[in-house]
């Protein structure tokens, strides 16, 4: 379904268009005709015949030509009837202004229901209701009533560029608008979605990322309908390098679901949206100048190749608040390399700095000398961005200096960003973004735009060679063990989760059942190995909170003791638990802990998750999710976001881990969770054990968690 | 030391003042002139008699009245003979601009200790060398040749205001000022302190703290001289209520020094001063913007009483965006107590929402009910601050609703802040100035201003009640114990540092010294409790690198075999270590493993750390650092510091740990701490055992690093 007559429309009816100038329902047809909008207006009210010198239809079935889009302004007890009209008068596009629907309690919804029924079976589409409106700034198409884009109210011009927004918040968005102007940008199209009760936010930005008009897509998100879906329009945006720009606001509902599992309380689903993001390449920002930062660099800029950044200065405390900036955010530093330092020293004065940052001094500025160094660098093959310190107050100095600065960024492919210390002037800003070079008054918004610009080129890198995510192969189903009577109704302990590991190709660490201590001894005997005692009870998953392991028994009367002992103290600390034995399991040394797991969001689906094991790491929630299935790039990915993946690469004399094995566990393991049901809620292996170097992973315990419906 | 002199000189000398308006040498006497200063001015050059009207000197020693203030623009080698030449004629402040000096390697070090030479047993104070100079906007004392005060490169107004700027970058200087104007702040003071040969960023800083017109300062810092004067300047500037907001770059090599020690890897200088900035009051920021900020909230707010905001918004993104800025800081968000939601319900459309954040819609902004929900919500004493998110970029609007605001601020203690979601004009901006509300354009700039606005009333409010930290009374000088020859020559192990851990009143766990497996199972009957047995060697501090460490042993087989297998094991593992035993310790069960430490920073001196202990939570480096000693409410700050806080307050069905009897230990360790002699660079608990309530904590192993210099 093409949204090409809605951004584009030919003709725009305005459905209750008034003569009150400072009411809703007078503004459309100003605005349009403030905005020179070159189609036919076709206003509509019965009162009139005639408004601002346009003629006025008393109902949308007297229009004597196709109508592509009506704008409605009508109070919403009367919008089903009208926007009924308008299907039936074959309309194709209904923007809908009115509130009082969906966000209005009972009634409210009510209405929006017999809204989206008086379209049914028409070919008609709507925007809203409760919004906007919007504004695409290449056609004058000014839809709506903001005063962002109103003339009569400051407004001036809407540049157009390369910047679409989809706004959940009509407020916020032409705020966005509003400030992203004021910050140099170019725009497309802004959107105000309102209740979204037909189109939606991925309606909208699956539309832009076709429209050629549209390099990056900037999203103000509240939370997602058919979230899902968001995987196929990120596909499709990464595909045509456009990437989404994302502010996610708020919590759901579903966060307190996921927080009965402990798993599920690391996760929480603003975290399921941040890995999703993550993976798909979706750039999630926290603050209104962070996101424009980027919007900026999309616009203009070029992708590095890498994280490798070389800083340009004349004034030592600038570049150092840079350098400090980009390393803060892993961008990394590299001294340059002594024949262009040697270079570099030829034409500044001794005092200068030529190792990263390369500091020429104000002297060098006058010389000429900012223009030969920046030109030497981008040429240099040793970075994959330059970053400058500059003062651009200085408007003659740069206008005089510009086509030094043109030659030296001529057939340069680095990409070039500018921190101007000082304030630049407007005149002096659009030369820069004409030559491709985005500018940002401060080091961090600097640093942290370059850091996103090589963030999106890595996940585009990646995303060539990525696993089908997203879309599971529906493989075997397991039939899902039910819980015993009067247990734990919700998990399913050890060992019957075992089979599902089993199958997702994880050795497992052995283990026998044991009845009494006499076949304790004999399963100890089998091992030939120290093994673990553990409590075996389908009531009691979270086998250490009743002191039910015990743990490195290396003889006979060690494993016949702590049998016995285990039993009554398990007994004491939860007489009612059903004991169905003692599992007696090898002992697996010198492997780092880790949690691997998943669960599943009930907007975006299924997830795997792996994390740092042990109770105190648990706490401090170093964790990090993916959709299932995830590719071996993505699983490494994943393991390098783990804040503690130092651990896996030897600390303190403790060999490195074999990180094969657990990209090569993890890869499974994500496939096989993609093939779960949906009544598995979670499954988690903890700890996993990852040995040194060759030796593999193993699964030491294992936990299912059925969905409350099962329970 | 008054430097009132500099800052307001009745009389200024420029030496080596030019005719040339393009060179430094230039400009001071136009700039001077330009802003109109009062005092007397006495150009100095022998080439000249007469400069712009001026009468122009030979020498210094010419001018016929005395001179607070010289500013030198002569080429490095003749600056100390002019200076002297000051010094000899009385004159109190000499700003030397010229560079080439120590940032101009060997020769450039020998000039300035030759100037610094020039003024001894004179009273004769430098500014700089290698600086800009400085501006007093209030008496347009505009010392230097900064393009960013200079009226014929664009400068318009200085703006007197509270705010001070001290720089150790003239270029940063002077464009956070540049920066800061285009903000709307007012400043009094701008200084850049190059060099600091002789009066540095300490000297500047303590002289704005009492200066009346000065009410926050704002540091460029890349390193401290004499950096045991900032507990001093601190605490002056804390009882006077007047902030430090200091961006702090680079990194010194102390760092690498502190690597040596693994609680060394986890300080490195950097951290050092962030703990001591945290301990301090000192506002630590980011970023350009971040400082601007803050230094805004402290021009004109109020401080909040706590961290209680209340949200008002007539745009429910806004709203919702300002809240999760606010919730991510650490700002609390409760809900509107219900008789004031009836309150408000009453003259809001019932779309609107009336918990926390409060949306009042945009129909009830048109009919004064913004003003009313704020003077309703900032009387009602449910909240420490309150912010709104709201709309300013309809100045006619905003100067209508104008005195209803007045009023509804008049007389209310509680502070406003705002978040303007579209741009303001500055007209508005400036009303909101007089009526003490900040005004920022993105959600996150408002609540992180705010949160370090409660930050720092939290602060003053500790402050109160702090120990006398940062100079230690100088107690008993312990005998610092010599690591035996052939030895790890800085660690020493355990039990010689115990007794450094007992004087600070911490319980030890009992442990004895064996020679034999005889003499380890006679220690085990002593103890009567399940033991550890540890290798005891000077030569392995780091016990569990060679496997020298046996756990959980309860009979007397166990010991006795544990004995002979470890002593094997060590062997095998470290052939030419000296082994003086196995220390036979009580094993300590139920704990949370901390580490508690003490740490020496060059340049800072003694601090203490408590982190989370564990090999993992060492990865991720989850340590809290300050000066020592603490007070008991700076050692719960502390802990409520680390990011694993939950383990110590019981998670997963644990007892919450004895957090007294920790705040105790971590009082009295860090009393103790102070004494130490500098030869200790560390020492270290590890693990500290925090038991369950009432059950106090258990020192199990302790190290001690000597000093370099001892080794």
């Amino acid at each position: 379904m093409s949204l090409d007559r809605l951004f584009n429309p030919a003709s725009i009816a305005i459905v209750g268009a008034s003569a009150d100038p400072s009411s809703i329902s007078g503004r459309p047809l100003r605005l349009l005709r403030q905005h020179a909008y070159g189609g036919a207006i076709y206003p509509i009210n019965p009162k009139y015949t005639e408004l601002q010198g346009v003629r006025v239809y008393p109902a949308i079935g007297a229009v004597p030509e196709p109508v592509d889009l009506a704008v409605l302004a009508v109070p919403a007890p009367v919008v089903p009837r009208l926007v009924g009209e308008c299907a039936a008068a074959g309309v194709r596009f209904a923007v809908v202004l009115s509130s009082g629907f969906g966000e209005a309690g009972a009634s409210g919804r009510r209405l929006q229901a017999q809204l989206l029924e008086a379209t049914r079976g028409s070919g008609l589409r709507v925007v809203g209701p409760n919004c906007e409106g919007f504004y695409n700034t290449a056609g004058g198409v000014a839809v709506g009533f903001s005063p962002a884009i109103d003339h009569e109210r400051g407004f001036t011009s809407g540049r157009p560029g390369p910047v679409a927004i989809v706004a959940q918040s009509g407020g916020q968005g032409f705020a966005l608008f509003n400030r992203g102007l004021e910050a140099g940008l170019g725009f497309s199209v802004v959107i105000s979605t309102g209740n979204e009760a037909d189109l939606g936010w991925l309606d909208y930005a699956e539309y832009l990322v076709d429209d050629p008009a549209t390099r990056v897509i900037l999203g103000f998100v509240e939370g997602l309908r058919d979230a899902r879906r968001l995987v196929a329009v990120a596909r499709r945006a990464a595909a045509a390098g456009k990437p989404l720009v994302v502010a996610k606001i708020g919590r759901t509902e579903a966060g307190r679901r996921a927080a009965t599992s402990h798993t599920g309380n690391l996760v929480g689903v603003d975290e399921a949206y941040s890995a999703a993001f993550r993976q798909l390449g979706v750039v999630r920002v926290d603050d209104v100048d962070e996101m424009l930062d980027v919007a900026a660099y999309f616009s203009h800029g070029r992708l590095p190749a890498g994280r490798r950044v070389g800083i340009l200065t004349a004034s030592g405390g600038a570049g150092a608040w840079l350098a400090d900036a980009c390393a803060a955010r892993g961008l990394e530093l590299p001294p340059v390399r002594e024949d262009n330092q040697a270079r570099v020293r030829s034409f500044i004065p001794s005092y200068g700095n030529t190792g990263n940052p390369v500091d020429i001094t104000a002297q060098a500025v006058y010389d000429g000398g900012y223009e030969r160094a920046l030109g030497l660098l981008l040429r240099s093959g040793e970075f994959d961005a330059l970053a400058a310190a500059v003062s651009l107050a200085g408007a003659d100095h740069f206008r005089a200096r510009l086509p030094e600065l043109r030659r030296a960024l001529d057939g340069a492919t680095v990409p070039l960003v500018y921190y101007s210390y000082t304030s630049a002037t407007p005149e002096t800003l659009a030369s820069l973004r004409e030559l491709g070079v985005p500018c940002y008054p401060t080091p961090v918004r600097t640093a942290r735009a370059l850091a996103w610009a090589a963030w999106y080129a890595a996940f585009l890198h990646r995303a060539d060679d990525v696993a089908v995510f997203g879309s599971p192969p529906w493989g075997k189903v397991h039939k899902v063990p039910r819980p015993q009577e009067g247990g734990d109704r919700k998990w399913v302990a050890a060992p019957d989760p075992l089979a599902f590991v089993a199958d997702a190709g994880i050795r497992i660490a052995r283990a026998e059942i044991a009845h009494s201590p006499a076949e304790a001894v004999a399963a100890f005997r089998r091992l030939e190995t120290p093994v673990a005692l553990k409590i075996h009870s389908p009531h009691l998953p979270h086998k250490s909170d009743v002191d039910g392991v015990r743990l490195a028994l290396a003889t006979e009367p060690a494993v016949r003791d702590a049998y016995a002992d285990l039993l009554a103290t398990v007994r004491r600390r939860a007489p009612s638990a059903t004991i169905d034995g003692v599992l007696v399991q090898e002992m697996v040394a010198d492997g780092v802990e880790l949690i691997l797991g998943t669960t599943r969001d009930p907007q975006l689906g299924r997830f795997v998750l792996v994390g740092l094991g042990g109770t105190a790491v648990e706490v401090l929630g170093d964790v990090v999710l993916r959709l299932a299935p995830v590719s071996a790039p993505e699983a490494r990915a994943m393991l390098d976001e783990l804040r503690g993946a130092a651990l896996l690469r030897g600390v303190r004399g403790r060999p490195p881990a074999d990180l094969d094995a657990l990209v090569g566990a993890l890869v499974r393991f994500s496939e096989h969770a993609a093939r779960l049901p949906p009544s598995i809620a979670a499954l988690e292996i903890n700890p996993l054990l990852v040995l040194p170097r060759d030796r593999g992973v193993v699964a030491v315990d294992v936990r299912l968690e059925l969905e409350d419906a099962h329970a």
